[in-house]
């Protein structure tokens, strides 16, 4: 690595710590914890998009055909996410704290697979209907909802 | 809007409800709120990323190529957001709580998106990268540093 490399990469390096990352100490257990708070801010984020399209879908707020297209544009986005970093082995309810994820992700991840895969394919649907109209927006909720509901209740625990 | 979709739509308006997003009660206060939670998710998931590459590049965790490069991926589209509905009109450190956000993001709208657009063509040439080997990892990584440390020193406030 020449040292022209080196100055930059030690400012990126420090910056690695300032923002506390979780991973990439060595420890697994703050590796698992990094992994769980990860998937967690990616559902914040789902749930983000979808308070202002079901807020515009309910009629509590007005109809934003621009708004609507940037939060089921950045939903379509976050649900294709690379889920291997994100749904790491052993990061199962029961076994670690933090985590609601039944251990059927990991024993049918074929199933999870293609839960997800509905998920990604409910949210496109969704990006490209919500800047038409509300009834596009209000149609396309409907399989993007379902997506989401179909995978909690198959692999989500109980509250603790 | 027929009874066929009304159906599922109500099953995904109660879903809405259930994720407990901030937005779309129709209450300004709470919508801003929404956005600050939802920057800030983003921004952990940028530092999930950068903390599995940073781990890599100093070496505390072996070089991983299939995860460098979904780390590295995942941070190139969590930077390309839209950013419209994170970065909210008002959501000002000082007058509202839970941000470190300036006036400047506002005021120097160009000067953000300028910013912005540095993150993601760091982050673009980092998922490029990324998987080829440690060299290249750490070669794009002090690009990709250098961008989230200039938009942090020009528009982040001090911690309160």
């Amino acid at each position: 690595m020449s040292q022209k490399i080196a100055l930059p990469l030690m400012a990126a390096l420090s910056l690695v710590t300032f923002v506390g990352a979780a991973s990439g100490d060595g420890h697994a257990d703050k590796a698992m914890k990094g992994a769980i708070e990860a998937r967690q801010d990616q559902m914040q984020l789902f749930g983000y998009s979808m308070g202002i399209l079901g807020g515009m879908a309910k009629g509590e707020t007005d109809y934003d055909s621009a708004k609507a297209t940037a939060a089921a544009t950045n939903l379509a986005a976050l649900a294709k996410l690379d889920r291997s970093i994100l749904w790491v082995e052993g990061s199962i309810q029961g076994e670690v704290e933090g985590t609601r994820a039944k251990a059927t992700i990991w024993s049918d991840s074929a199933g999870f697979e293609k839960a997800a895969m509905d998920m990604e394919a409910g949210a496109d649907a969704l990006a490209s209907a919500a800047g038409t109209d509300l009834d596009a927006l209000r149609g396309a909720m409907g399989a993007a909802g379902k997506a989401c509901g179909a995978c909690h209740d198959d692999y989500r625990g109980p509250r603790n």
